[in-house]
């Protein structure tokens, strides 16, 4: 009878073995995916869908869905994340209004919307629309005087420090995860490591509140990089919708990678653009299905921005420049001394940013974030008042630089002095001395870029929402416009210099200061972000020409030589490095003579590698085996002395394992051998009952020799997504390497604190 | 002495060992590389330049050199691309047009050019330009008449006819490999496959001139697919003058990515897009740093294009179009049908001219190709030429089907009736009921489709250069002209129908055929090669406007998805699989359960592996061992009853090694034992000296134990670029999976001939 009952018992045994456990296959916080693992999961997913939709029409039915799921889910995220796109950009709107004045016929519409009633809507007139009241005049009735200006001016800071306060105390209290751009973090999730929450619902609110705050408190942040993380928060909570996605953290990925396409498309309205700066900068496993996929979504986001039409003109983009006059090629050199402004730009940011964050997290400032940002938006707010082209918001600055001077243009930058004489289509205006107007502007302009610049560093990086890219593109249009106006009067009062000679006769419009404006901002978000092709697609979907794609090119490449020249890293791969993410970045080329025997652990004076024997090993041993280490799995080897590699098994499924049998199958006891082999091994007559866990055994870990090199053995955990591969010689274990361990021997070989790497 | 002898000879062995053999490294024709030794033989020699470059400034300089010479490459491509692109596409205008005349000022001139002299060069006077002669006019002096218009047509046949058989023959003298369209063997030499002369000289010199005879002779044929081929041999000369990509074939492929998308760019005029299609249609192996230079590369192939002007109108595109209205939802059905009549069309296509280029490869037909061009010319030229929409040159055809009836177009397909007390500016003109011309129009549309679609299946993969880009948009601007007009007619008829009534009142400019055009163009072409994004890409490029994506994206999907569900493979994958060529398609997902055990060699029943010890083979058993069995390389195993892997050593490599030590090493004779070990093993005291091997051993071979999934084999196979992967159990060696292997497993589980798949 006994025998029976272990007959059966082993029996149980089977099926339960057959069956995964409840939580296989997951991850915990803070580890890296294993992506072969996950693709083949998935394979082995589509294939039982497949093999059952034969079986009947609903199984049919089931696996049609299945295969359309990726599509709605893509459907999905361009819908809501067009929506937040619009939306933030309503409130943000109003809310930055709100700090000046209020509209009288509905509070809650905008200067612009307010004034739309009332039929004064040119530029000249925008002041005297009567249904928009200054605080001052609503308060005690003074539009003009010292009075006005200094209660105007208190409003403005009052109403800065509550945005401010009301964002960073959500962030706190709701979603510490909502802070920062949101994008080092996504390109390390995208990798495959695993943050939970990170992505995730209350994320995904309090983000999209507080960055509506954070913009309109006027603090010097953007609100595309935040876009990319709310786009993928979106992704992330359709993709839980859907087992295919849900249960594959490989698959969700994918999502992920589209999520963010969507994501700068709704920034920018720049869906191709969007597309390929997820390719460029931010996915890690991008296949050609996710490329067609995230073209959908960021083309449906786009459309869904433009339904909802947040800039009143029914405009995609964000910036909607047209230029009338083609660049020349003398004007080359202008634009790469942009490019190189743009890279010094870019390295001193940097530094100076990681040091202050550095800073920050190993001093006591890090305690008080609350009062940090308060204090930055009063400083902020306080300096920015005075200045025209700091008190607007910066997409508006931006808008105004880049913009050429029309006939119409009323903007301060645009004063120049007309001659009476000259009647001219309104296209094509010549260059002309410059105006009081334009001399003041200048002189803002320059004190406003040494303000962006100081207090950009500052803000980014601060317990709330912050992107970079519109303060760097900020930076960049004024130096650029500057630039512009000055190489502009140069030629107007110099045209006989032979460099003029040729190309800007008098009375000729030759010089188009907006379009140094956007060269800068190219290459100062270049020198930043390090981006490439998709920093020159999306200014090219800006403009809408390829007439403009040179000189946007030869910025861009500038400014990426002389950033690179004085350091590899980009600010997105400088705070993921801050942050001790384990990210293996693609770009990185790998140029050192080390093999793998030199990074494999143990090293050489190292307790030997902790594996398990495939039959002679008891649970017990097991056990203290595994509350003795703290490694993620262990080798399966023939024995001890042959130490000759069968398989890995993962430390938490060994765990699962082990307990699940302990409670569900008799005769397990601690001395029960555990054998990873097909058949049992031969066992004395009294032994217990042994435990089979061949199924939790990967029979085909990822093996190297120790005569690898370690440029290859990058370029496979790279490539492959590999979360550790064995070292062996002519077939004997000799140990192990995590992506840990590569990326510690990287930072080494960099001569960098290997310790830094800090996740597995 | 002896043994000094012995010592010395030693010592050279050691020294000469140290050196690479000449040809070590270089592949054989008709033979896959090794991406991931090609790639660490790139960082060795990048290592060597970079510790040389510290020695001395001249060092230092070359090292500039070396790191600028990936730039440089890319400027001299995209110069020369253009360069050719512009000269064929001047050569084209002028030889197309003599088939109808010649002009009298000068007998070079084109038509156009003719005619710009005279002052008449509105489209209606262009036949009244009296220095262009027809060829009645000059011959017989008759301009009108039926001889005039049989001796204009003889002598249309003639000149197609002798432009045909020049190419062909220029083709089957000077370079065989000219012919095609050239992606399908460009997409397999990207995956890793040499195919020497391809990409050679002479291919690229007889493809130019060639290209202008045939498309001028009016076949159905396009240049869009030759000028990548053409762009790839520019890019293949310029790599071969730079040591750094001619002497790695890796790297080399790097520039032939790049040079792709330049050949797209200058094809089309679409920089962006061009860099999409190399990177989602021809490229295999694409790091971001080959992205960014692909951009350069297209960006200046594109402006170099420009500036030559070759269609006089210094637009950058091939079919610049600007629609005027709208699209709205409603048009979204006719846009998916023809989308559905896109993947037809590409179906249809595939299948037949498979079929077809299948019985010209088995049967007698194959050795007739000079009279098969002629036939197929002569019978097009025949038909051809009654019609107007065929007698003109493919890609006029789709410039005017794409075009927007203008209040000042003349063509036939505008006109419309005027309602003669409408006055309306230029751009608004409402739709109005078709006139006489358009009916006409519409049956001769209808039989030029009908006669493209035929005589294209038998075009395509004739002995002359080809490309199929032009005719398959043609065929689809076609039916979507056609489309259109129904759609627009019906809209006029009956604009009280529910579906119009919203948006096409009486008066309004709602319907757009040129739109209907250009969808069913990008459906067409989508349907054949089954692009995606870069389609929509680069037809966005040609319009300039997002607008229009929408109803791009929704046709070139329904294509794709209606062309997926009859067969998976595009036309360039069909020709690949036709021609057996050894291609790994990154986009084909195996989703079969097969194991690593399953698909290595030898099999059960057959032989053993051959395999060579680390140390107990003589010389002579190895040369008989390279004699009897025509592997690429052997493994080396400790034993042959332990059987654990040490390495690898390559057929060609041991052969030269072999050669070289019997020629200059003393004391090798057939009796010598090869060894590869670090240490000679001991030897009784008589023997002959010993050749130590180890300089070829590759010691870290790639491995996969026999329990591998398949799957995740041919994944590793994909990323890696492996040529071949050894087969393990418990470190013990059983077999081998080479890249053959694994394409004739995928073609046995897609049930297809695996004999079919020809080179390794």
């Amino acid at each position: 009878m006994v025998s029976a009952g272990a007959m059966s018992g082993s029996g149980n045994l089977m099926d339960f073995l057959d069956e995964p456990f409840p939580d296989v296959g997951t991850y915990e916080d803070f580890h890296t995916i294993d992506w072969l693992r996950e693709k083949s999961r998935d394979t082995d997913r589509h294939r039982k869908i497949t093999s059952k939709s034969k079986e009947s029409l609903w199984e049919f039915i089931k696996s049609l869905l299945d295969a359309w799921s990726g599509w709605v889910v893509m459907l999905l995220i361009g819908l809501l994340a067009g929506t937040l796109a619009g939306v933030i950009d309503l409130a943000v709107d109003w809310m930055t209004d709100l700090k000046e004045g209020v509209c009288l016929s509905a509070f809650w519409y905008s200067h612009e919307q307010c004034c739309w009633t009332s039929n004064e809507t040119t530029f000249e007139d925008r002041d005297k629309c009567p249904l928009w009241q200054k605080w001052s005049e609503l308060l005690v009735n003074q539009s003009e005087g010292a009075s006005a200006y200094i209660l105007n001016y208190l409003m403005y800071i009052l109403w800065a420090l509550l945005f401010a306060f009301l964002a960073v105390s959500l962030v706190r209290v709701f979603a510490p995860y909502a802070c920062g751009s949101g994008i080092p973090e996504i390109k390390t999730i995208l990798s495959g490591f695993i943050i939970r929450g990170y992505l995730g619902k209350w994320t995904l609110l309090i983000k999209t509140v507080t960055l509506v705050l954070v913009v309109s408190s006027g603090l010097s942040l953007g609100k595309e990089g935040p876009l990319v993380h709310v786009a993928c928060c979106c992704g992330n909570f359709f993709s839980s919708l859907f087992s295919k996605y849900s249960k594959n953290e490989g698959k969700r990925r994918e999502v992920l990678s589209a999520a963010a396409a969507a994501g700068v498309s709704v920034a920018f309205g720049a869906p191709i653009g969007g597309v390929l700066f997820s390719l460029e900068e931010v996915s890690y496993y991008f296949p050609l299905k996710t490329l067609w996929r995230s073209f959908f979504a960021a083309l449906v986001a786009a459309f869904t921005l433009r339904s909802i039409n947040p800039f009143g003109n029914s405009r995609l983009v964000l910036f909607y420049v047209e230029y009338h006059t083609p660049w020349y090629m003398a004007e080359l050199f202008p634009f790469i001394l942009l490019g190189v402004f743009g890279g010094l730009w870019g390295t001193l940011f940097i530094r100076c940013n990681i040091a202050w964050c550095r800073r920050r997290k190993t001093t006591r400032l890090g305690k008080y974030p609350v009062l940090e940002v308060i204090v930055v938006t009063a400083i902020t707010a306080i300096i920015a008042y005075p200045n025209p082209y700091t008190r607007q918001s910066t997409s508006e600055l931006i808008s105004e630089l880049f913009n050429d001077c029309g006939a119409l243009e009323s903007s301060q930058l645009c004063d120049y002095i007309n001659d009476p004489n000259m009647t001219r289509p309104v296209d094509d205006i010549p260059d002309r001395p410059a105006g009081v107007g334009v001399y003041t502007a200048m002189w803002q302009l320059a004190l406003a870029l040494i303000f962006k610049i100081v207090v950009t560093i500052f803000t980014f990086g601060m317990k709330i929402p912050s992107g970079l890219f519109i303060p760097s593109m900020a930076v960049g249009a004024m130096a650029g416009r500057m630039v512009g106006i000055g190489v502009e009067q140069l030629a107007y009062h110099h045209h006989d210099w032979i460099i003029f000679r040729n190309w800007c006769r008098p009375g000729a419009d030759c010089v188009t200061p907006g379009l140094y404006a956007m060269v800068g901002a190219a290459a100062c978000l270049g020198g930043v972000t390090r981006m490439t092709v998709s920093l020159v697609v999306i200014m090219f979907e800006l403009t809408g020409g390829l007439e403009y794609i040179v000189p946007l090119m030869a910025a861009a490449v500038t400014s990426k030589w002389v950033a690179d020249a004085f350091g590899k890293e980009g600010i997105y791969e400088a705070h993921i490095h801050l942050n001790g993410y384990p990210f293996l970045d693609v770009k990185d080329e790998f140029t050192h003579r080390t093999l793998a025997t030199d990074v494999m652990r143990p090293r050489r004076g190292e307790p030997p590698l902790s594996v398990l024997t495939q039959d002679s090993m008891t649970v017990e041993d097991v056990e203290t085996l595994i509350k003795e280490t703290d490694y993620n799995g262990f080798p399966v080897v023939v024995s001890r002395d042959s130490e000759r590699l069968i398989g890995f098994a993962q430390r938490r499924e060994l765990i699962l394992a082990i307990k699940n049998a302990r409670q569900r199958q008799e005769g397990i006891v601690s001395n029960s051998i555990m054998y990873f082999t097909e058949e049992p091994p031969e066992l004395p007559a009294n032994s217990p009952h042994p435990l089979k866990l061949r199924r939790i055994l990967n029979l085909s870990p990822f093996t190297v020799t120790d005569h690898t090199p370690m440029e290859t053995v990058v370029d496979i955990f790279r490539k492959l997504g590999l979360r550790q591969c064995l070292v062996t010689r002519s077939g004997r274990l000799l140990g192990i390497i995590t992506k840990k361990d590569v990326l510690r021997h990287m930072a080494q070989m960099a001569n960098q604190d290997p310790e830094s790497i800090m996740f597995n």
